[in-house]
């Protein structure tokens, strides 16, 4: 069985396991005051060679959603993709957190917000005075399409939210897999949510605070939400094993990589319905095909809101290029 | 040096890495739908007699509180001692999941609740008809005071509860050390959160439903708080082992025998302020001891709010014999 | 000066002032335990030939946000159309009553829902499972545009609502002026937010429960958010005297006969770009008319999100015939 | 029939109706934009001797609530006391309004909070780090026990907590009888709630804000909470009449000679268990004086959290002398 389901049907790097056993010796102060905690820090203000802060957290749901709700009045406007994880896969978390903000959800190519839509939504809720308060802007990179904003795609709509005093969330559930694509940077972001858990961790994302006056506020959302474990120190070890020897990197040139190759194997087979610039590849599979993938062994998601017939296959930090290969010639077959 | 601050600045058992790194292996369906987490229910049922619904969960905190909020409405009081964990140390955990309930806490000996108290408490807000309405009632067992309700006390608190129409619900952030104490059972309680970390797991506890028509809406809160994890098995997996073979058990066991050893030893020559049932001991210190104690390489914690002078010191799964020994020793040295 | 900007910069009817002044005489049970607000109820249980609960209320926006709270669980989704008030207007209200819930906004001529459009938007939330918990459709009648959704259009609706087991709220922000217009009924509607503000009272709408499952939780909601007045019978003594002697559908009939007349006046001169059901009147006006318009003393409202030189106009009960004529000259001089 | 139940079962002033007839006639900018709104804010900051913002609300709940909300984090703690109005009757404002902040409640004779109380309690608040983060104190004057703190002991509670940081909130239901009892001034205050509508006006009470570094924020939690009525005139011109030549002055003046007169009566035959400072009498009755007085044709409310057989009653800005005559003469009759 060969599971494209998605990057968190996946177990985890052996890196991450080691970190964990290492960290299981000895005590600690609890409550993030550890030592691996403060390491982490260090290793990711010289990462991003800026001063953050940073909160380990379980899941990308929570890691988003705590971000923004310190980004965010109550009576906030959060901007976002049609398509993203905060709108469409989190049952209401950020309004949850934040209080009862609105996500203005806009419409956009390739699983992209573009500048001049970004802008012009901005200006209606602005006017409207009365729907909600412009408050920040929430982009995925890589989206959930499966493409990757470029480094001056990023830039053009920071400057949009720049200009119009808002805040810039980037929920990079597969950030690693964005800079292993385009090498995009940090530059203009206020909260970067950096996934781990799709890429090689266990359980542990972090959410990383560029603009420090958020801190103080989001340390509280955590303590007060459980999301500020005791023995948090097992959640640093991950992420340093995983920031350790450009771990993260490796990862996922590997996912991309194994992505790259399965789009191109069959894409002269195949209608490829959103460029593959990450892990993921979406195609239309006509029925008598899946019925042959899945005997074959095969599990991948149907993904309706792209249309009929469309799948979603998604690569990850361990998949084996043999499945690939596999897979490929099952479809190439005839 | 020797850290009796509190049972999680510990590591974890070895048993439970290992079932870390088997559940590592493979791939499994994400959210919650593995087989880890299946054969944790199962393995649940079993032991408490019951068709429970479980839910790992990150934190006590997050445990108590979604629990909470699935058991009262907004307006609705939940009832616990003023020395509780959720009133005192969750930084309003449950005022934020609840949507703004309200926590009368109830003064009671030895950190327990006495129904009689909770008796009066409840018809006084009843009566008011405008502070909040009776919901629950939250004990903790083992106690913040170290202490552990019997049976006896456990029951003539669930009937004061059930006949005002109130659901139950036990932080059991030391149930192991309760069952280990006094061979406490579940009978009455409605949710049950069933703490692991501080007796062994690293970062997972676990919510046990045992009324079941509360499992939906604990489900939904669970995922929009950010508290399903994709990789759900990694947690369910820290529990299955935690659970198999009484590891929970013979954990607690060692823990509280260790801090009966500690009180046996220094109890000639201290004022033990609160009665040692489980794995904590509250005792009154002199300055200079303090002092020499810290020199010879201890620490705990100053607990002013039982009084000046008054330390505390908790053990664990893994304390070793011989730091109780060398403790006394300096405790008892002149 | 002539102000057409809104329903809600007008007076009150002279009965409502009467009426406030007789309940001003003697003392009364307070928080709405007093003899008005118990004719109130059975004034409502009469004219809508059914058993209901009635809850009189501030504004609109509370009545609207109430309800739905009362309807939704903090998790589920609120379908409307993208300009209804309770999206456009209310800074989040129904986000913040609910405890974070979601509103889905559904495109549709004519500023009404359509039943496919409906039925579809329902569909892909069900479908997603992490988006929202479908929970229940909210309807303005008359609408935003000014139009007036017809028995038959309400209950091709209702149907799709209650076929998929969602809750059905009503708007009636101006259901006076839709009763007037086309004999609407309240079949189908578990609460309807009964507004007379726009109307005739001075501050004071009526939220009028028929599924009276919902009252409790809502009597609750009420009280903990200050919306629950101890002198109630001020507000109660204001509804009564609307809803005695057909004293709404009389306003509302002068009015919705004012726009009529407005909007003929005018029709041959200028693009009217709704339908004209009640008493709103939305048109194109070329920038130089605007200037003559507001040189000779009426004012009026841009409204930007229905086009480029768009115009809304607003009639009331209390609008003077002489007024209109007055506009139309203007506006038809040459 | 005589009610003494509350001050709220009582009309309102002919000057407040005079008001609400004037501000009928013709039409007005909605949402506060009216010249009626104007007008009062000027009058407050004439009376205030300050720049002070003003938000009219329609119930005394929603007054404290929401100034509340605007001046405490979500994490916050409110120092109050036990037997505090926001704590006992109001199912939650608070808690609802601010997210889950928590009412840390303080006893204290005579219904006051004392200077070391509050500083104690702050202290154990902060040196807990993980109940809550002391944000402010809350006092009513005149108190819930019918007394009224002096300026001097306002000052010295406010000293407490500009030395702590926290920002002052005064619940001034009974303001004008606390002025009235005591010449108490505004000094020191962030926001005043207070009262009109149990002193002379039909609903309507006025949050003021001293510390107009709030407001913002208030405006928008009024307006999302459904709060701003769009006929706010109709508040307004109520208030307005409210503080013209010094109506809720003596309004008040004249409550509190009622029930100075009501104590001086009947103090030699019974126990008066509160000293009578403003317009509320707590006094023992025995059983079958309870019934005569009923039969006599009196009304009042049972105060059992007082002691056993207290009763409380309150006069008003329109209680007849005689019918406090007629209650001395039943009272003192063998």
């Amino acid at each position: 069985m060969t599971d494209f389901r998605s990057d968190n049907v996946l177990g985890c790097s052996p890196e991450v396991l080691r970190a964990i056993e290492r960290a299981a010796e000895g005590t600690q102060t609890s409550y993030g005051g550890d030592e691996i905690t403060a390491s982490l820090r260090r290793r990711c203000c010289e990462l991003f060679n800026a001063d953050v802060d940073v909160f380990p957290v379980l899941t990308g749901t929570a890691g988003n959603a705590l971000a923004l709700a310190a980004m965010t009045p109550p009576w906030g406007a959060v901007f976002c993709h049609e398509d993203a994880h905060i709108h469409r896969d989190e049952l209401g978390a950020t309004e949850f957190f934040s209080g009862g903000a609105k996500l203005i959800t806009i419409k956009g190519e390739g699983g992209k917000l573009h500048p001049a839509d970004l802008e012009r939504s901005i200006d209606e809720i602005r006017n409207s005075k009365k729907t909600a308060v412009p408050a920040c802007v929430s982009i995925t990179n890589a989206t959930e399409a499966g493409t990757v904003y470029s480094p001056d795609e990023m830039r053009a709509l920071f400057d949009v939210a720049r200009k119009n005093g808002l805040r810039v969330h980037v929920d990079g559930a597969r950030w690693a897999n964005a800079v292993a694509s385009k090498k995009v940077k940090t530059n203009g972001i206020d909260i970067l949510t950096f996934g781990a858990t799709k890429n090689g961790t266990l359980n542990a994302d972090l959410i990383v605070v560029f603009n420090r006056n958020l801190s103080e506020d989001l340390s509280m959302r955590m303590h007060r939400s459980g999301h500020r474990p005791s023995k948090m120190r097992f959640l640093s070890a991950q992420l340093e094993a995983y920031l350790t020897g450009d771990l993260w990197l490796s990862n996922a040139r590997h996912a991309n990589a194994m992505a790259a190759k399965l789009r191109d194997g069959i894409a002269a087979n195949a209608e490829i319905v959103r460029p593959v610039d990450a892990n993921i590849v979406f195609v239309r599979i006509p029925p008598p095909m899946v019925k042959s993938l899945e005997t074959a062994g095969f599990r991948f998601s149907d993904w309706p809101i792209f249309g009929p017939d469309v799948y979603r296959l998604v690569t990850g930090f361990s998949t084996d290029e043999s499945s690939i290969e596999r897979f490929i010639s099952v479809f190439t077959r005839r």
